[in-house]
């Protein structure tokens, strides 16, 4: 898995637009209405990050849940990351509907 | 619940040895094997926190999490704090026997 150039992150991220390059890494917020869907939304995603074998920094904030995510093996972002990002994107949209 | 002076929270800190004091907040990481036993632990405190209605920061790293917690309405650390600072090292104790 190769570490992506500026160029092909930038188009990547079209993909997922809510989502935004910071030193190296790709990171979103989400917002719940509380701790409890917090936690929900975070058990969701540990599951798709335990089948892909590929795990995003979480960080939760009471109603606040940061995703950061990088390919340490590589040495920044790549497509792992990006194919992460939309399974954890359709899963929110998914629940919504 | 009023904040605890520095003195305070030094003594308090005794009752919570490997809990330290960064900026107005009080801080601890926990180590484990892999990403799947940090969502164990997480989702454990998690139920403590509901329980109290005070809710850390958590930030997991794969098999590392970072609990930070501060009382906002008091503007600082606080005994809430602590007691769920206990709490959470206790749950950590009795999983361990």
């Amino acid at each position: 898995m190769e570490k992506l150039t500026d160029g092909q992150i930038e188009t990547a991220l079209n993909s997922v637009p809510e989502w935004s390059e910071v030193g190296g890494e790709i990171q979103r917020t989400y917002q719940f209405a509380d701790f409890n869907e917090s936690m929900g939304f975070v058990n969701k995603i540990a599951k798709i990050a335990e089948d892909l074998q590929h795990h995003p920094d979480v960080l939760i904030r009471y109603n606040k849940v940061t995703l950061t995510l990088t390919t340490h093996d590589a040495g920044g972002i790549t497509e792992k990351d990006f194919d992460l990002a939309r399974k954890i994107d359709a899963l929110l949209v998914t629940s919504k509907n």
